[in-house]
C-alpha cells in the first residue's frame, strides 16, 4: 500500500463499485456513503469472518441481534443521556461551531507542543484556548463562547405526538442490548460463566466532525463481543481476547507493519474501566483506531440493575455464589475493518513495463471468489462457462465475465481483488478442464471442471 | 401448525431464546422485539437463503446496502414525503387517537358487511364512520374530529441544530437506496439490461397500529429486490418473479396449503402500478400479508431524473436506444418470513403418549444445524464430543449438551428446531462412528464421525 492516498483508495471504490456517495445524485447526505455491488459484499465477508469466529465457533458463545430503537431508560442507565456528549464552543464573530477538544488538539499538532489533553476538564480546556488566543478555523479570530455539551444521540419521536414522552434515541451501540438482555440470554441458553454475547449492527452517533471516507461516518455498523466472566478472572480474560482479536486479524490477512497496540494509561481510562487497549491500523491518512478492547467490570450490569430494578446477579451452578459479572468487550466497525483491508490488501506492481493495480484480499474477504472467463465469444464456451458459472455459484459468490482481451479482464479481476480467474477455452471441450490463474502470483494451473469448487473452497479457510 | 396460537408461539420464542420483548427489564418499548441466541440465527439464515437465490445465483443480479439516513431530496421525490400517510381522527370526547381505515374494517368485520373501502378517499371514510355512528373503542362514543394525514417516517435532526434544514428521516423502505444508486450500479457492473439489485436492510415505519407480535413492527428490516427490464417485457417479468418466489417459498419448506396468492384489483393498484400481488399466509391469527410483488413500471426512476436532474436513461448497447427501464419489486419483510417459518414449522405429535413439540423447519432455516451429546459426563465422551464439536462448528453452527437424560436432550432439541442429535456413546471411543438422529422422523443412522459434515451440509441444500 507504499503508495496509497486516500483519494486513490476512494477513486478506486467509486470506479469499480465498491463504495459511492450516499444520495449522491441529490449532492449527498453529509458523509453517508452506500456499499454498491462489490462493497456490499466485502463488508457481508468481514460480518460472516467475526461472526464465524467470534460466535460459531466458541462453544460458549452465542449471538442477538436486538432493535435499534430502545426505551429511553436504557440510555438513562447506561450514562449516554447524561455523559454522551461533545464540548462545542460557538465563535462569536462568524457564528460557526466547533469542538472544543479538537480545536485545542489541532493547535497543539500545529505548534508542536508538549501539552496533553488527556483527562483536562472543559474549563481547562476553555481556559487554555483563551490564553492561546486559539483561532477559529473560519474567520481567524479567537472570539468563543463557553463550552456547550452537545449529546451524540440522534433522537427521533415514536407515536403520533412530538412531545417528550415519546422521544427515542437511535442507538449509539449495540452493547447495551446485550446487557439489558443479560438474564433473556443466560436463562435460555443455560450458558455457565465464562461465556461470550456478539451482535452485531447498525448504531448511529450525530458527530460534528464526520470523515476520511468511511473511517468517521454518523451511521456506522459495530461488531461487539461482551464475554462475562466472573471478578477477578477479567483480566486474564482481558488478555485471551486481545490475543484472539490479534490473531483473528492477522489470520485474514493484516499486515504486522500496519498494526500496533495501544494500551490506556492509567488516567486514559474510562472511570468504569480497569484496562483498554486501542488496536491501531496505519490508514492512508496515518495511525487510526481499528479496535478498542476494554474491560468494563460489572459498570453497565449494575446501572442496569440499580435503574431497573432487576437482579442482574449470576448463581454458580456448583458452589451457589452469587454475583454480577464482570465483562470484556472487543468492539469493532465494520467500516473501518474494510478499509483497514482494502488499505493493506492494496498493492501497485509493474509487470510487462505496466502498472498493475492488484488488491491482495483473503479469498474469505475478496467480494468474488472466482471469475469465469469464456476465451471467446463462441456458444459452446460460453454454454460451458455459464455451466461452471451456475454450479459453482451455488457454492460461493462467482462473477461472469465475457468482454475484451483476457489480459484486460485479468486486470479488471486483479483490481477488484477476485482470487482466480477460471479460463473456459477450446481444449475444455475436449479435456473437460479449464485454466485457473491465480491473482496474487499470476501463476496458472490446468483443473478438471469438476475439481474448481473444492479448490477454491480450500483457500477460503484462515 | 393445527393448534398453534399466537400466545403458544410467543411462548415458545421467549422460552427458548428466539425472541424477546425489546426492553424487557424497562417494561419494554411499543411493539420493539429483540432476536435473542436462536432468534438471530434464524434471521440470520433467512437473509442468506433470501441473499443465495436473489442476489447470488441469478448471474445477472447484484447486490448493495445503502445508507438508513438519506437526503430529504429522496422522499420528496419518492412522494413519501407528501403522501405516505395514515388517515387519523381523535376522539373528541376521550381524546385517544384512531385510524380512521381500521374503525371502518374492524366495523365491517365485526357487522360482517359487505363494504369494500379500496379506493375510497379521506372523506368518504369519515361520512362512512359518522353515517354509521361507529363507536371509539377506548369510549364507546361516536364523536370524531376530521381525518387528519400523519406521516409514517421517522425524523431526527443531523448537525448541532434541530432547525428544519437539519431534518433527516429514517429509510421506510430498502428500494430508493436501489433507485438512486440505478446509473452508479449499472456503470461499474457494466450489466446489460435486465438485471437485479438487491438489498437487505432495516427500515422504519411510524406506524400507529403494530401488532401481532413480529408481523407488524415499526423498525423491521426488508429484503427488496428491484428487476430492472425494457418497457414492455415488464409483465413476462412479473409472472417469472412471481413463480420464482413461490418457489423459493415452496423450496424452504413452506405448505401448498398456507399459501395463496391474491392479485390486486384495477382499482386496488397504486397510481404507478401496473400489477400487484400479495402473497398471503395463514399465520396462527389468520391469513396476512407476507410478500408484495408489483410492476413498478418506470415511477420511481422517472421521478428521481425529475427531481435531481440526472438521467436516469439506460443505452441498449447494441440497438443504442435509450429509454428508462421498467422495474418489478418483490419486496419481502424478514421479520415476517421469520414468523411464517416458525408457524408453518410447528407441530405437536403424541409419542409414546406424551406430546411432543417440534419445530419442522428446513435444515437451512435451523438455528442449530445439529447439536453434540455425550451419552454421560464421562470424560472420554466429553473429550470426543468436543473435538466433533470443534470440527463441525468450522463448517456449520452447531449446539453442545451435556446435561439430562438423552430423551430430554432429543425434546429440547426438536423444539428448536435442530435437525440432528449426534450422540457420542462408548462404542465410539472404539468404533468411531456416532448415532444421528433425525428431528423429524425419529429414525437413527450410525455414521464415522468424518462423515457426519457431509451428511449434515447435503440436508441444507435446497
Amino acid at each position: 500500500m507504499s503508495n496509497l492516498t486516500m483519494e486513490k483508495l476512494t477513486a478506486l471504490c467509486k470506479g469499480r463499485g465498491f463504495i459511492f456517495a450516499g444520495s449522491e445524485i441529490y449532492g449527498g447526505l453529509a458523509n453517508t456513503w452506500d456499499y454498491g455491488p462489490l462493497g456490499c459484499e466485502l463488508i457481508s465477508n468481514v460480518k460472516k469472518a467475526w461472526w464465524q469466529k467470534f460466535v460459531t465457533e466458541p462453544e460458549n458463545n452465542y449471538g442477538v441481534d436486538c432493535a435499534i430503537l430502545m426505551n429511553s431508560s436504557v440510555w438513562e442507565a447506561s450514562g449516554h443521556i447524561g455523559g454522551f456528549s461533545d464540548p462545542l464552543m460557538d465563535c462569536k464573530e462568524c457564528k460557526t461551531r466547533h469542538r472544543a477538544d479538537q480545536l485545542a488538539e489541532d493547535f497543539i499538532r500545529r505548534k508542536k507542543l508538549d501539552t496533553n489533553l488527556t483527562g483536562w476538564t472543559d474549563l481547562q480546556l476553555s481556559g487554555f484556548i483563551s490564553e492561546k488566543a486559539i483561532p477559529c478555523p473560519v474567520c481567524g479570530k479567537s472570539n468563543f463562547t463557553a463550552i456547550k455539551k452537545f449529546n451524540l444521540m440522534f433522537k427521533t419521536f415514536q407515536g403520533v405526538t412530538e412531545d417528550s414522552a415519546n422521544i427515542v434515541y437511535m442507538r449509539p451501540e449495540t452493547a447495551q442490548g446485550i446487557f439489558v438482555n443479560f438474564q433473556n440470554i443466560q436463562r435460555t441458553t443455560r450458558a455457565k460463566i465464562p461465556f461470550g454475547v456478539g451482535q452485531v449492527g447498525k448504531c448511529f452517533r450525530n458527530e460534528i466532525t464526520p470523515g476520511n471516507f468511511i473511517f468517521r461516518t454518523r451511521e456506522f455498523e459495530q461488531m461487539e463481543m461482551e464475554f462475562f466472566c466472573k471478578p477477578g478472572t477479567d483480566l486474564e480474560w482481558f488478555e485471551y481476547w486481545k490475543s484472539y482479536c490479534r490473531d483473528w486479524l492477522y489470520g485474514l490477512g493484516i499486515k504486522q507493519e500496519n498494526l500496533r497496540l495501544r494500551d490506556h494509561a492509567k488516567e486514559e481510562l474510562s472511570h468504569y474501566s480497569k484496562a483498554t487497549t486501542d488496536f491501531e491500523f496505519l490508514f492512508p491518512f496515518g495511525w487510526g483506531e481499528l479496535w478498542g478492547i476494554a474491560d468494563r467490570t460489572d459498570y453497565d450490569l449494575t446501572c442496569h440493575q440499580t435503574k431497573s430494578g432487576k437482579s442482574m446477579e449470576y448463581t454458580d451452578p456448583v458452589t451457589n455464589e452469587k454475583y454480577v459479572p464482570y465483562c470484556v468487550e472487543p468492539s469493532l466497525g465494520v467500516g473501518r475493518m474494510a478499509l483497514a483491508l482494502l488499505s493493506n490488501a492494496y498493492e501497485e506492481e509493474i509487470v510487462d513495463g505496466e502498472t498493475r493495480v492488484v488488491l491482495k484480499l483473503h479469498p474469505f474477504i475478496a467480494p468474488y471468489k472466482a471469475a469465469i472467463l469464456p476465451l471467446q465469444k463462441n456458444p459452446e464456451l460460453i454454454e460451458k462457462a455459464e455451466r461452471l458459472y451456475k454450479q459453482l455459484s451455488k457454492k460461493f459468490n462467482c462473477t461472469f465475465d465475457g468482454a475484451g482481451s483476457i489480459g484486460k479482464r485479468y486486470r479488471r479481476q486483479d483490481e477488484i481483488g477476485t482470487p482466480y480467474c477460471i479460463t473456459i477455452d477450446f481444449d475444455t471441450l475436449t479435456d473437460g478442464a479449464a485454466t485457473v490463474r491465480d491473482r496474487d502470483n499470476m501463476t496458472q494451473v490446468r483443473l478438471p471442471l469438476d475439481k474448481i469448487a473444492e479448490y477454491v473452497l480450500k483457500s477460503l479457510e484462515y
